[in-house]
């Protein structure tokens, strides 16, 4: 039974669904995202609703249990998005994301900011996206400004390191999110990680949704880590970790 | 080359949606729908921007060519629904979809009527949804709906026309829509009908999105055509009929 910490379900068919749940991908955190840039806060307010009334049904008829996490993607921000940090305020959630640094704009920085102070008031993991391009640079900035804010370590995973940033956020006590897609990590890749840096702080997951994606790489990846690695490590990365950060 | 002339490729995935293209289904018709009543009428708007903007480019990127229906789904009706007629009447629209009638509400019918108007001062096709349950009431309604506005034939599909439905909706001079699903109809239905009413006023569709459906079902219905009828009728009713409704 494995826990896929990071997809956005919402971009996936039935059959996708299906496809997890054979490949004992059981449990997902399925995080907020809107593909263009809304117009309007109450948007994403609605947007929050579809992923926490009806996301969650739709997963479980393909057999899938499904967490929501919902927040404002750096991609998604909207013009008056105070509305929508008010709204995440007064509801109640599992946790926040997917949220983060895109471009490291002002605008980015703040809302971000705003999100892990919510966050840190109402004890809230969140789960933060580091970008493509300006990895390094995101990442340090991440860093900063969790630091800064006291942020408590066990509320935040760091998602899409690599091997570029995998040192600086390891140098922290976060935890660390590892997406094994064809073109971020691989099984190998992250088996290799495992091996070296222990199985405490890391949760796999696949990113997938929308794009053509590979599906079951969670499942792909736990299995290469126990034959490479050991069991109990498959088991740690690929699912207790992420309950534990869930508090599942 | 087939034509699924109503899906929700929103609710598909990647790989779903190439599987239509491996099946020659190389053009769709992607019709709105939120599947949460939205608490906002701009839910709506950016809904229509990601179904225009986004996911004709998703579904290019899969082999397959998506013209976007927007519209207010009976079961999507927002408060101050009037602010998103406004925004549909400024704008360019390939065609208005789904809308319809669900449960024959007063705000339904007025929903359906102003949008039925609007498409009628704007030469806009319209993709007009009939219910599971309350069918035959539904249609009737929206027969009567129609001819009251003398709503111009030619620019009408009543979609999801069963046995219990067809001889009203063929009394008409409406399109006539034939959803092909293991819970609707049949491949072998169709054919049946197509072999019986004629091929001129019948288009296919999967109505494929969201739940646990078959993909690529207007292919499998046009072999059937192809075989027990006619590899004419089926290159209308499975191809030719959406484009010439569509304008394309």
């Amino acid at each position: 039974m494995y826990f896929d910490s990071h997809l956005h379900s919402e971009g996936l068919g039935f059959s996708e669904l299906k496809k997890l749940a054979e490949n004992h991908i059981k449990d997902i955190c399925s995080l907020a995202f809107f593909p263009v840039k809304p117009r309007y806060p109450q948007t994403m307010m609605d947007v929050f609703r579809k992923l926490v009334e009806f996301e969650p049904v739709r997963c479980k008829a393909a057999g899938v249990r499904m967490f929501p996490a919902v927040g404002i993607h750096p991609r998604c921000i909207p013009p008056d998005y105070k509305i929508v940090l008010k709204y995440l305020e007064e509801g109640e959630w599992i946790a926040f994301g997917e949220i983060g640094l895109e471009l490291v704009t002002d605008e980015e920085i703040e809302v971000l900011r705003s999100q892990l102070e919510l966050a840190k008031k109402l004890d809230i993991p969140c789960i933060i996206h580091t970008p493509r391009g300006e990895k390094v640079r995101a990442t340090m900035k991440t860093i900063e400004i969790l630091n800064t804010l006291e942020f408590p370590p066990q509320l935040a995973v760091i998602d899409h390191v690599n091997f570029e940033t995998i040192d600086m956020v390891f140098e922290t006590e976060y935890w660390i999110g590892l997406t094994v897609q064809p073109e971020k990590l691989s099984p190998d890749d992250a088996a290799r990680i495992v091996a070296e840096y222990g199985s405490e702080r890391f949760m796999l997951n696949s990113d997938a949704g929308y794009r053509d994606v590979e599906i079951a790489t969670v499942a792909a990846a736990a299995e290469k880590i126990a034959e490479n690695v050991g069991k109990d490590e498959a088991i740690r990365v690929a699912g207790k970790n992420a309950k534990k950060f869930l508090r599942l």
